[in-house]
């Protein structure tokens, strides 16, 4: 693919030949800009709305104006599921000589929609890069916003081989990790590892709306990790969970059978109300439950791809100043030790924190020698 | 409540006096045992498993073995819910002049059935530390177990003004911040802000048991987070759940409400299948229900019990060896800037890590500028 006469491949190490036209340029959108100019490859911008494609200009993710018929190799369509389908036909036609990609969080309806409407398949291969931030807009972009991250790339079923390469490349020279899946592959898959945990977590986070103070006084981790992504933007979701009901309405439907078992089983769990028999069934029913969950959560990958480790957690207090938890760590380092997962906790009403610092198994004895010896306080 | 001429309170600063009792010396009891002997308190241990009691004796919980009619003042049942009745019946029998409380992490139930059992409730005053760890048994033990958490109170209705100050004093005694509740009200609020976030969980997780590797390995934060708390113990979860049927059920019943409302909004959210009213209906319900999310989320206390605080967030990329993170923390503390949150994230199959800090608002400028002085690289 690089060529070395073709304007882009000369000022980089990217294999993405310029001009590039991002189409949308909002966070995605003008991330992509960044990362490419950032790699000396040509990016033209394109968004109905002049402040955001000035707004991406002036952070620097490509050129504007610059005419909407001006070849282009490549065009990343970075716009709303809903409005996706319009906008890669539109953009098949004015370019007919360039590859389109789009990046919207779901792929068969956009296919579908393509696929009924005639369009050049061959030129059209879909991705779904694996990034984002709870900030949008171009002014929240950032060129290594897809570094490390997957970035799922697929074919039309008739994208040409340099088609898909082309939308590869781009993944692999953004720093994400491209990963070749079918349209319906891809939108199962998002709906069990993404749009699911999504709708649950805004539903337990809807129960605490009418919710005593004083029960929200005893919120834990626990809570906190579940409903974390419950402050997501609703009107982008609900164009996600539309554009994807086909893969997540299974998915919730079996949840929600497990969900009634649950409610079940609760009803006659206390021996008092009922026969025995009947009891033990509907605690076995909840035992299962907490046991299923088990089964799946440790299917989950952890660091490196590998699957999760059970590591060994130190919890240490550290007091709420300035550069204590970056003494700490350093004396972690110090002691050349890795850690493998971090995380920072406060206490209600207390000025002190709660760092858990997970640790290869077997290291754990050091580490707390090693740390209680320069005077921390191990807290479990 | 201090008196200097007894036993346990002249060589610390404790409120409690001893002897104290622990019945059940697994992780919370274990804890309060060490906690208590770190602060010169006297402890008998007890526990229908000896391997256990000389476990817990060994990493200094406290004495054992002692007659177990030998007068205490206080005695701590640390039981599991269902259990737990029967073992305060015995113990406020055993120790007619002392205070009795339990740890279970349901109320109502255990108070029902003590009232129902003819208990004296003048010396019994419930409580409910909202501390645990991953792992559990005595060896997990730690004195600062309860270092900073929320420690519910919960009075019996008719358990006198002594024997409330005398389970407050305990938990201050361990450095947990005592709440006063009711038992129904405890139930509620541990409903809402961990039984049915953990069963939330479990549902979720459950639908990983049989995803495909390949969806697993879209798995991002998001996910994580929701299920982090599917690997909990099913026999403990069932016991909770169990003795709490009451309180959870109502919640859940509402939950499955608002996830029935979704399920059908998926089946009509594609205006192909119908007419437009009808999609444009289901689209509301979508956006309506991530809406409620973002209300309730948005209630959970932050740091320092005050309500959550929108922070700025800074993502850093961090290689992945020993003492970088450690690097990174002492150049944002020689900076003079405190951290609110951190989160440490891996990235799938690289060695780099993502460090998301947070700070106050209005930081996050400065921050990165710092940062990239000294050669960090800003991920988002």
């Amino acid at each position: 693919m690089i060529d070395s006469d073709l304007p882009g491949s000369t000022q980089g190490p990217a294999a993405t030949r310029g001009p590039v036209r991002v189409v949308g340029t909002g966070l995605l959108g003008a991330s992509v800009g960044m990362g490419l100019r950032g790699l000396g490859v040509d990016v033209v911008l394109h968004d109905p709305s002049r402040t955001t494609v000035v707004l991406a200009r002036d952070v620097g993710a490509g050129r504007f104006p610059a005419p909407d018929d001006e070849p282009v190799r490549l065009v990343v369509v970075a716009a709303p599921p809903d409005v996706t389908p319009d906008v890669v036909l539109a953009e098949l036609a004015a370019h007919p000589h360039a590859v389109v990609t789009d990046v919207a969080s779901v792929k068969s309806a956009v296919l579908e929609e393509l696929r009924t409407r005639g369009a050049d398949l061959t030129r059209y291969v879909g991705s779904h890069p694996m990034a984002g931030s709870e900030r949008s807009g171009p002014t929240a972009a950032r060129p290594d916003l897809f570094s490390g991250r997957p970035w799922v790339v697929v074919g039309s079923g008739e994208s040409t081989p340099a088609a898909v390469l082309a939308v590869r490349s781009l993944a692999t020279d953004l720093g994400a990790v491209p990963l070749v899946l079918g349209a319906r592959a891809h939108d199962d898959a998002v709906a069990l590892v993404s749009h699911v945990p999504q709708i649950a977590a805004s539903l337990v986070a809807a129960r605490l709306r009418d919710a005593d103070p004083a029960a929200l006084d005893l919120a834990g981790q626990g809570l906190r990790d579940v409903t974390r992504v419950a402050g997501s933007d609703p009107g982008l979701w609900t164009s996600i969970l539309a554009a994807n009901s086909a893969a997540v309405g299974p998915v919730l439907r079996a949840l929600r059978d497990d969900l009634d078992a649950v409610i079940e089983a609760l009803e006659h769990a206390d021996a008092a109300g009922g026969a025995e028999s009947v009891a033990a069934g509907a605690l076995g029913t909840l035992a299962s439950t907490i046991a299923a969950g088990n089964a799946g959560v440790s299917r989950i990958p952890g660091k490196h791809g590998g699957a999760r480790k059970d590591y060994d957690v130190v919890t240490v207090l550290v007091p709420d100043a300035p550069g204590e938890l970056a003494r700490l760590l350093a004396e972690v380092g110090a002691a050349g030790i890795n850690l493998e997962e971090l995380q920072l906790e406060h206490a209600p009403r207390q000025a002190v924190g709660l760092a858990a610092l997970s640790v290869l198994p077997g290291l754990r004895g050091r580490l707390e020698h090693e740390l209680a010896e320069r005077g921390w306080k191990i807290a479990g």
